[in-house]
């Protein structure tokens, strides 16, 4: 199964680009698309509804501002939506949080942090891994790797002030 | 022409009403509906694509929280969107205005205060009175008359007070 | 009729400029003006006074900060007033949107987003394209043409990462 | 010389109630005005005008929402111009503090707390008092009555936790 | 597999037992329990490094003020854990919002709205679907059944406002 | 030594009786007194200047909206000042909070939660027991017992959802 | 009399100049004063006590984060305190403006906009003018001057569109 | 005993330099780590439950975004643990500050300023120095230097305007 990346505007593809890449490092194949809940209604919904059947088993949504990409999406379809705030010019990210994070009941969107691209992307692989041996297993060496980078420049902080 | 109050949730009438009765006293004709952007996509896309054809003017469109409605439904149509943000459980409407008015640029949705139902009513009846000047004269009149219980207040106040 | 664009303070042209240029993509006269709510009352409720007469059909009031001008210009009128929150160098434009937004009863503004110049205009064009078969025609055709350059930008997305 | 007490409805009267009786404490003649900035306009300008000239000596403008009734009047005068937030029924009272206290260079509202009204009322008579010897020596007895009050609760608390 | 629902206090409960009720309804096991990232951390690190053992695919971590529970189960598991932001006493959820989803690279917490129990019981169900054609036919029953309650409550109120 | 806990106001002292009832608990005396910081600035002085040689060890200053009184004793002693932000009825605690904690450098107050009086009486403790090792015994007892409460809450809703 | 500028700290002298301009320009002395709240505070009781002695009329007190300066001041006077929110490296000044602004009963800080230094010098010009007709004639001017500046500027913008 | 500066990433050092920088001026030594909370738990348990042993009086945690460092180590340990919030990309530190502060009843963190890293170091300095009179005499001269600092630059204020 494979992880669709939709953003609203191509201004946010230097955000999302770390969720992609970390996606890929799974080796789990992307589909990333430019769709725009407000400017192109129509491709996000036939985008959706077409998701499941295309091999998407997880979508991740960037959106800034008004941020309704991620809501929109999943009114289309039952597959997890992760809903990506970007921060843009005003606000500091904020009103994209609350745009993507706040759903009414029935129509969830897994939110992460503002311009969380990395967490999108490894809570992605995180899903599709649910029922994948080989998935998890690099989840975990991904998350043994994580720490030892940590570890490693811990050393070097108390070697530092020692 | 008409004016459409469509609100997210049937519990979101409360607020609403106010805008109707608002537009009614005006002699304005309203269509109300409950569509949900998330729930029932499908009709808020139906309702928007078709809104002018069925002789509305202005759409009034109330949500709390992710409030994508007005966003949605402007997404479909090119007649003034007034997006009226309803305060819910958590956050005091800030979630919802900032979802409605944050749009980005392209597809605008004319925002008015938490719920400020009153207030969208009038704005969406001094829109429908561009070229319509018996409309143009009732809002006249109801500014002056507004005016009108303000001084009445004022006089009762200073004489309470003297 | 025209469009009026009304600024508090001429630093804020940078940003509105893009409203008056969308505004004159329609084929629509502009009026722009620099009036402060509270430097320049005077001719704030004169300009409001005339504007119908003056063959305006709809107000951009745009201001930063503690931004009255729209409120006060629509005290003194009963044509649409969209107001348009500028950014500053505190607050993140927080401080203009909550001032716009939140009109009491009876005097809406129509708010868009902070810096939001170009749906400022978008908007006012729908109003007037009420009663006006070419400006409908003019506003289907600027939403197709963003359309449509979405579309590029997620063809151009897609083949970069096929 | 009075002070004014100008609020934007008379739905503030309970807040504003407590910096009157404040100010009359002081033996001082308060003018109470139920004016709006937005329904009434023409009331607060001819307000503002002619408050020197009336023997106004402050102005506390009290207002919710977007409170732009404190901005307006100072546009009008050079008095001072005590700006009292009225929290409302959303956001808590910030949106009224903001549109208050962060106006443009050249047009200052001397902002207290929000609800604040007894300190608009000791505000107004400190201004009041700066060339009059008895108010002042009435304020260090109303200073000297607050910390003896303090102390006594202090006396209280003392006494029960020992 | 089942899902388990940790909440970081029995205080939590009224909100949290909506989820739980929803996960049930899908004829998924809950596993309930009364976690705190604070008071038991051991029982937190046991409990999430013997989730996947245990037979759960997803955790719902519901906590409220400095939320830090769903970031520490997710330190010790890779299964998707799912954060749910209560409400309490001051702040109105936003720091508990806050401390959820603003987690640092490499360990995602999929956040949900503020008292948003329902969504994470859904959430964690469309998670579980993945390879699940059964669930994946419960959720869309269950979405045509959402549709079909606006759709008669919109019905309802057509019909009050013709 | 013993904790001093200072309110603002009389009107504080329901959320502060839980820090000192925790001070109590672990057999350590408490000075409990109401000192503002704007009313009785001089009694602030005093006491923080003689808090140390009156056998003081940690000061509580618990304060709402404008919060001062943490800082203005911390300006006079260099014992720890442990600020206690106190909901108001207005901004939800946020003012307090910003007004404690955001001390300039030089003059730290160690700041808990908002109403958080219980965790400012344990961290007073955790403070005094730092040479004091049957302090330190009782804080372990007290972390054990608070995990005990949680582990049977635990056991309850392990029953309930059995 | 004399207008008092003291601030917190010697970086915040780029902001205030502009105040200490303002109120020169008025002919007016001026007295400035570095004074921390927290670092110096014997320097702020002997200031704000002899301030009245020393022929000041008002003080204005600016300060950022944790803004005690205005209330320590105003706690050793009743002259009218002018607060001057600066913003510094965190929070955009919402910090200093609510620790300024949110003063308990008993004790106001008048405050102004962040970064608002030369609305707080003509403020403190207003105060003293009340007595005063020469100063009040200069406001007048003042308002007049700021008028047409910002007519030229009107006229500058409408020749460029026309 | 000795201070423990905690970091969750090492990209936080250069705002912990200045605290450490403080505590080594008062001749107190220092561990200086980095340890995630959630990308190396386990070493943050070990850490904390060891802290006593290994002769820390006091952990200064820094951490920014959803900052949990704290609470975790709070949760296994009864020594003082003092927070430090820091600002990252987005919010400005707001979402780093709530994390830490609002602790939940039993576990506290002493909270200082955002980026307030010197603060932490004195307060970290005024816990040891609670037994320790060496200790307490460096904080008066401390205290001390810092009131002679703010005075030259008072006398070179004064000077400049004079």
């Amino acid at each position: 199964m494979k992880v669709a990346f939709v953003m609203g505007s191509d201004s946010d593809l230097p955000v999302v680009e770390k969720g992609i890449k970390t996606v890929k490092e799974f080796g789990i194949d992307v589909v990333v698309r430019v769709i725009s809940a407000h400017r192109t209604p129509q491709a996000a919904e036939e985008f959706a509804k077409n998701a499941e059947a295309n091999g998407i088993g997880v979508i991740v949504a960037a959106a800034g501002k008004a941020a309704h990409l991620g809501g929109v999406l999943a009114a289309y379809t039952t597959i997890p939506v992760i809903g990506l705030p970007i921060k843009s010019s005003t606000l500091d990210g904020l009103d994209s949080l609350l745009s993507i994070v706040q759903m009414p009941p029935g129509i969830p969107v897994a939110t992460v942090a503002i311009d969380g691209a990395e967490n999108a992307g490894i809570l992605a692989v995180q899903i599709l891994a649910l029922g994948n041996m080989e998935l998890k297993e690099k989840l975990k060496a991904h998350k043994a790797s994580m720490a030892e980078k940590v570890a490693s420049k811990d050393a070097a902080v108390v070697a530092k002030f020692s």
